[in-house]
């Protein structure tokens, strides 16, 4: 037997199937929702002045400047922060440390797909709650008893936002259980629930500096949230990886959040060429799901997901399909740069013809 | 109850305590094993060539290139390794996706800490086999019944070598459960047992670029195997983290391995400071265990272990000492810089005078 000498639960590993990240560089790729710009030069130069022989020595375990550099940004406490090795990471010590209970935890059925898979690793039971027939989350579906909730918002693949009173409605009437919050696009058009965290103790608010801060190169995720939460976590952590962080991750993320002006101005940016993007795929009879993120959600009525992906993929545009039910005549088109939109546009424009 | 949202068994945890990592630049650190010599000038320019836009794209899932050059290295196939961040994280996988069985694991009573807490994480049940007078790990006391072994070579913290052949010999007689081989100091004096996983289907070895590739501060480390081994570290890795490795330490670690003379040469550098630093510590009294990694553990018959690293804090210099039975009258010291050791053996003859 090949596997005779494996963890008997591995067999039974359903794990994460990530985008394509193709080495060719000519490709127009659209299927991972990078962030078209580059991270802020203060960034890029923060990282430069750390590559020096004092790599040779271990991070500082706590990661404890960035961590407050991230509680200054949101007027946090240092004790209400977690940092990770990607948000990826900081879902997997989540998962594991305040959702393994006697009851299923819940999350929408069109959704991260990480998330069932964290379950499968940690022995986790779940029911994914349906979403509705147009594909947005109602959060009243949430208010029963459950071992804990996660909700991507903006959700993905749709990009659904969910407004911060339908967070707090949540809220209120789920007080007996952790309220995950995964708010890796929130920075392209929604409020974060960051806001709500002194007033809920059993909410977790999940980032990442891969998307609105350009750094999915580096890996840096945080969470956010009573003290006791991130206790939970910081117990995980420490009983995994002392140092998840590198020291050229710390220094980027520390600078990521001291150039507010680039950030703000290019998370404009991407939403102004979001609405470029819907308006030229509507114009193409594309159906648009209205989206909070950096991507968007669409079907057309006379070509299947599948077969535009291909089609596209032939043309060298990468984006992502999904075969799953009731999302399979759709793609996911991430928001690239104006040059890579006109490019999509007009392939399209040629297919559709 | 602070703890009420906890999944239930982090109550329970006992994290690792990793050593002291201060701000203050004036102390001397020999505490953490660090390399007193930064990675070779080739690691640095290919970081440096690294921080770019191009860190807005997620690196790739597999980090290929890196695991090519490991294979290419050792002479073995790209299947038979996996990487991660830092081998803190594959000991973690390992744990988890190979060591997760009915029957205990073994691991010698002094060992790395960090392996006790890993069985807490996942729950393993383990059994602390006794090393001998001299902390010798005796192979013979492996060959029984058990879930898989666990042995760090050179041994930590008392750096005792087990040559390959009773590496071997432990082969031969554990055929039937996973054998880890930890070989984070193997550079500094051993021979690694990665010649023998051509033979032995059951044999992983890990190993991390933090010590003799001074390159702690980057976060990689690897693991060599038969491939069904790789395959399940691969699965739970993909169920945790599709990206562990930032772009910035995949084009470090391929540098590391591509520059062999200076990796050579600060090996032996390294060794040679290491057999003056026992010849300082022997004359001033102290009893040495013979090393093959780049730190020494040595016993004062006049001081006690606790009592000699807090005087050495008072003079800045840092060391670990382990508040454990067996091992509380040691300290264990980095082999530091040559002006490092001069100045804690100098200190060391005043306190002692």
């Amino acid at each position: 037997m090949e596997d005779r000498f494996w963890s008997g639960f591995v067999k039974d590993l359903q794990p994460y199937v990530p985008g394509e990240q193709p080495r060719e560089a000519s490709l127009v790729k659209l299927n991972t929702n990078e962030n078209p710009y580059g991270p802020s030069p203060g960034v890029l130069s923060a990282i430069e002045h750390a590559v020096s022989e004092q790599l040779r020595l271990y991070p500082p375990s706590g990661a404890e400047q960035l961590k407050t550099a991230i509680s200054r940004y949101y007027g946090l406490e240092e004790s209400q922060v977690f940092v990770g090795n990607g948000s990826d990471e900081v879902l997997a010590h989540t998962f594991n440390g305040l959702l393994r209970h006697d009851r299923p935890i819940l999350f929408p059925d069109i959704t991260y797909s990480f998330y069932p898979v964290y379950c499968g690793l940690y022995g986790i039971s779940y029911e994914a709650v349906p979403v509705d027939d147009e594909l947005r989350v109602r959060v009243a579906d949430y208010a029963r008893v459950n071992g804990g909730v996660v909700l991507a918002n903006p959700n993905a693949p749709t990009g659904c936002l969910l407004t911060l009173q339908e967070i707090e409605q949540l809220l209120q009437a789920n007080t007996s259980s952790v309220v995950v919050i995964d708010e890796a696009y929130i920075d392209f058009g929604g409020s974060s629930a960051v806001t709500l965290i002194n007033q809920y103790d059993n909410l977790l608010v999940v980032q990442t500096l891969s998307k609105s801060r350009s750094l999915a190169g580096l890996r840096v995720g945080l969470a956010m949230g009573n003290r006791h939460l991130i206790e939970a976590l910081e117990r995980v952590k420490n009983s995994f990886n002392s140092y998840p962080l590198d020291r050229l991750a710390i220094a980027g993320g520390l600078a990521a959040f001291a150039d507010e002006v680039y950030f703000r101005k290019h998370c404009a940016l991407v939403i102004a060429s979001r609405e470029r993007l819907v308006q030229g795929l509507t114009g193409l009879g594309f159906a648009v799901i209205p989206s909070a993120a950096n991507f968007v959600f669409v079907s057309h009525p006379d070509h299947s997901g599948a077969a535009l992906t291909a089609r596209l993929r032939e043309e060298k545009i990468l984006v992502r399909h999904f075969s799953q039910p009731r999302i399979e005549q759709y793609i996911r088109i991430t928001v690239g740069s104006e040059r890579q939109i006109d490019t999509l546009l007009s392939v399209l424009a040629e297919i559709l013809s």
